[in-house]
């Protein structure tokens, strides 16, 4: 049996190597259009930043490493075409230095399309000028990191997570940086607007301009960039990144036959699209959330890696499914971490369900404690008292705390219980009543008042 | 009504402020023996150790904070009998440098008998030598942190969580430390054998001597300290602390008439004793096994901070119950954070619970990320995949980390469940799969071979 996998990503790589732990006897090859395989998407801005110091350590492995446990990776080649009638893929090198049309094909028993997403670019004029760039790969980030060594201004297009974490570490490199926004609010996907003004606030404590409620009009310049149009504001640039967000890449999916919904391609609890042999993960499915139901995208490298081990767990004949998504999310920006899981407020407004909010403002350790910090936690519950939602702020512990409450949200607790669960207690690293309790009891008066 | 309390520790204080809490019209009073109430036992040592800079600072709040909030503090004042029958209480002034020998009253709809423990003093010679202590309250740590000053050579009795804290604090302040303990493995109560030996190997990298497998035999010296023989070993020490754990204070709830159980004081979940209008919180009462069922003590200021909340809730008409426990418990040894909740490995055993074991030795942020740490974690599962208890080591978020995992406990979570959880990441917080994760694997692929 021959599993051929589309993509190297976190999605694509974990279907492979998982395999390969429940039967050797399974032949798997993976097809990339990237030359160096297996590395972390989310520690790009981190390179940039300075905070790890080239984009070598965030290679994990090589294609060598995958070849010595029987996975053959192909690199720098694009998969053209999806036979699926004869579970056969077309592909062709592809490196922008050599050129090499020719043809190559390889057959399949089961094909794994994990092509995730490509960088949404702005329909504006001036996307291709030099000093702007998108953010996806790890060539982009080393384009940025060196165009960034003669910058002096920057923009950031966009500002969800990837977004701010390069804010931060532009700035920190000594460049003048905005982060420009067309809603009004910064990390619009996972923060409350409450919440997220306090992150806004500590970016321009650290003189990042934020700039919100304007959209990309225009990009200007010569040859390279020299300004940037955001609603009625100018801007100058020498550096513009563009952290628009991300679409499915689902064009062979589609063109295999796969059906295609609303967001991406469509997966059952399985990872099988609706052609019987071939499977999809990662950024390009399609996902329903576990609280509101609704179809939408889950575009996280631990998505990818869940989704990967259900994959590989189903194709090498064991039983395993993928749940609907609470799309637990964390990011440190500068020394502030964020994190996330679940409804937000406004969400629960657009899906006309009526919450109740909970709020601490609290320290990470005992008061007393050197190096204490002051956390701020948000719930969001249900009129019967159940958490959906979380979202939490601090200089420590923030992620830790983000999957206590995703488990809360899975298991439906309730905020009575959390307020009566057990929280392990030191006074160097916790407070004797936890900040997620002093939440879970404000949203409680409220629900019984 | 008026509710009178016996005890200024977290539970009695718990009970009298949440009392005002929910109702301002019921009268409340506190009698204590102490003179400094609402400070924080557990930040003992790390005052010793010179973490925290006095013990002015773990001091929350004065009685006169609490006479602001309408509760009335009856300080350095011993109880020497509930007269139950007539709903009274004889009490008087106990000070060491004041003598009063004048008994007073005070009359009571509803008692709560918050006595605490009392520590356990080995029945050996010696113990009233000059520089041998107990640490249980204020005034003992302060009167070590005295000796301290003019120390070369400490013993620690008992490598329980503070025994440890003890013995690696007062190291930190230049003084030679062993620590003994008459079982054959530190932090005996929370960790399997296995994972005790990692917390010793810590201990003893930073020449802190710890001595194992031998009792307390006896204290040799002339007016002050000079010997601690423990089995057949002589260890020099002008300083000796009996960290040997803490006894329910359950005479007056003895003498009220309340049912005393094998390990304390008997309570009904609401917090009742056997006498309809007493109620007893904190370290003097027996509680119950979340997992075996059987009866245990919680001797943890959270334990008592939660079941203060749930007599006062049931003091003020409203419903509450407390739940057995897990015995969640962290400790912060060093730079060590040392973590625990629900059945170890040795436990189960006791108590013929067949069990599965999972481990994993990972990292607590990205591999390449500057400042990742080594994190260890072993769960322990039943047959049918349950998660039944856990332990972890780490230089960081261990806390955190045993909060998800008493939740999960306390909701029956299974392993299967556990590695298919959406789990927060990003590089400087966190690893893409989860090091409870990878321990979870581990545990399924021993129950499923």
């Amino acid at each position: 049996m021959r599993v051929v996998i589309i993509g190297s990503g976190a999605g694509g790589l974990t279907v492979a190597s998982n395999i390969k732990k429940y039967s050797e006897n399974i032949g798997v090859t993976v097809i990339t259009l990237e030359n160096k395989v297996s590395y972390s998407q989310c520690a790009i801005p981190y390179v940039i930043g300075g905070d790890i110091d080239s984009f070598d350590e965030i290679v994990m492995h090589t294609p060598e490493y995958y070849g010595k446990k029987g996975i053959n990776i192909i690199i720098e080649s694009e998969v053209v075409e999806v036979v699926s009638k004869e579970n056969m893929v077309k592909y062709r090198f592809k490196n922008p230095d050599i050129e090499d049309n020719e043809l190559k094909t390889i057959n399949y028993d089961y094909l794994v399309i994990a092509t995730g997403g490509s960088p949404f670019i702005p329909p504006v004029e001036g996307t291709g000028l030099k000093g702007v760039f998108k953010v996806r790969t790890i060539e982009d980030g080393a384009k940025i990191k060196e165009w960034a060594q003669n910058s002096q201004k920057a923009v950031v297009v966009g500002a969800g997570a990837i977004g701010l974490e390069l804010g931060f570490g532009l700035k920190k490199i000594g460049i003048d940086v905005s982060v420009t926004e067309m809603l009004p609010q910064v990390l619009p996907r996972s923060l409350d607007p409450d919440m997220a003004k306090k992150v806004q606030e500590y970016l321009e404590s650290l003189k990042v301009k934020i700039v919100l409620k304007k959209a990309l009009t225009n990009i200007l310049g010569e040859d390279s960039v020299e300004k940037v149009v955001v609603g009625d504001e100018n801007i100058d640039a020498d550096l513009v990144i563009l952290s628009t967000g991300v679409r499915p890449s689902i064009d062979l999916a589609k063109q295999a036959g796969c059906e295609i919904g609303d967001m991406g391609v469509i997966v059952n609890d399985k990872m099988q699209t609706s052609v019987v042999n071939i499977y999809s993960v990662g950024d390009c499915v399609e996902v329903h959330d576990g609280i509101t139901g609704q179809k939408t995208l889950s575009p996280f490298g631990t998505t990818a890696v869940r989704q990967g081990k259900v994959a590989a767990k189903n194709l090498a004949g064991k039983e395993s499914v993928f749940r609907p998504v609470l799309n637990s999310v964390v990011s440190k920006i500068g020394e502030l971490e964020v994190g996330a899981v679940g409804l937000t407020e406004v969400s629960a407004k657009q899906n006309n369900i009526d919450v109740v909010i909970g709020r601490s403002q609290a320290l990470t350790r005992a008061r007393y404690y050197p190096g204490c910090k002051p956390i701020d936690t948000k719930i969001i519950c249900s009129k019967d008292g159940k958490i959906l939602g979380c979202q939490i702020i601090a200089k420590e512990t923030v992620a830790e705390r983000v999957d206590t409450m995703a488990l809360a949200i899975a298991k439906e607790v309730r905020c009575d219980e959390i307020t009566e669960m057990e929280f392990s207690y030191a006074p160097p690293v916790s407070m004797v009543v936890d900040p997620v309790v002093l939440a879970a009891e404000d949203a409680l008066k409220k629900l019984n008042s």
